[in-house]
């Protein structure tokens, strides 16, 4: 149900790009408790001016920001702990590591948490109400 | 009052991009309570591999997506009832099917909620909250 | 914590794109209590057709919306007070115009916010939640 917003500035490679794409999935699917076929994102890959960020602010162990910053901007369909939170964060961080190298810390998440009813998948219908209410029944 | 972000691969005509502008505005009006002159809205034409996306998770009775994926992802000033979201989705792909033969099945929303107090149109006034004070006196 | 999205038609120069950048910091820092490093930014250069807004909805003293209309959507990490924000909207209409020559008419502001623990800055850590925790011992 998440729908993610990437932005990093452009000039990476394909892979580079899919690595990132699978390794956020990845994260959601283990530690956020997201079904392995539910992907949506959208990447927007930044001209040079059209990201701008701070390279010090709450920055990583490893030190600054470099250009190869990314924020992944989350809606998510319901809301989960903080626990769930760190720990999908923690583990982003992993597999972005491993895959594509990016260093953690320039990695940034901002989530946010919209209604069970705000989502249409296809065809028009509120498809997780519909599935709330068949468990019910 | 409602912004709202769509998000397709690039690639479409300028008359396939305005009846799209149009078909979203016009499910607006009629089924989600806005007024004819309250539109705004960003178009995004993604580039090869920068909309990712399942092509089955609760996908259409039609089939499964197909390139012409779209998301409308609507941030909306006020709340409305389940009813009315559901109302709303349903007339958007209707009006989407018959003016860009776009299938339900590759429509997909998400929408966001946030108060009267956040959208300032212009001025650096917050026109919401003034009419609500108004309306009261 | 503020993360903002800025949107306005393509064509502009680099040194108008910085203006606008360093209005809506300083207004964020003056109005909307945000620490002076923090600044994390999207700019959207809109191509021909993307961009679609009514001119006259809600518009300004001084006459319809231009083609210089620009959307700032900020997703915001606390609450702020009703005043708190109208403040904002006003300090960055004035700071635009001074800097960039924007007409306050060409200013749109939507605010989104979300929760303390939906911010991880870097290294897949919840940098708000351990400030929070850290101030309460």
């Amino acid at each position: 149900m998440p729908l993610t917003r990437i932005t990093l500035t452009e000039g990476k490679s394909q892979s580079y790009l899919k690595a990132v794409s699978d390794s956020l999935h990845q994260a959601l699917v283990e530690a956020y408790d997201v079904p392995p076929t539910d992907r949506f994102q959208i990447i927007q890959q930044a001209r040079p001016g059209e990201l701008v960020f701070d390279r010090a602010y709450f920055g990583g162990a490893e030190g600054p920001r470099s250009d190869d910053f990314i924020i992944f901007a989350i809606t998510a369909g319901r809301p989960r702990s903080t626990k769930v939170k760190a720990a999908f964060c923690r583990r982003l961080t992993e597999l972005l590591a491993a895959s594509a190298g990016i260093r953690p810390a320039d990695v940034m998440v901002v989530i946010s948490t919209s209604q069970m009813d705000e989502w249409s998948f296809s065809d028009g219908r509120l498809q997780m109400v519909e599935a709330a209410e068949a468990a019910v029944v």
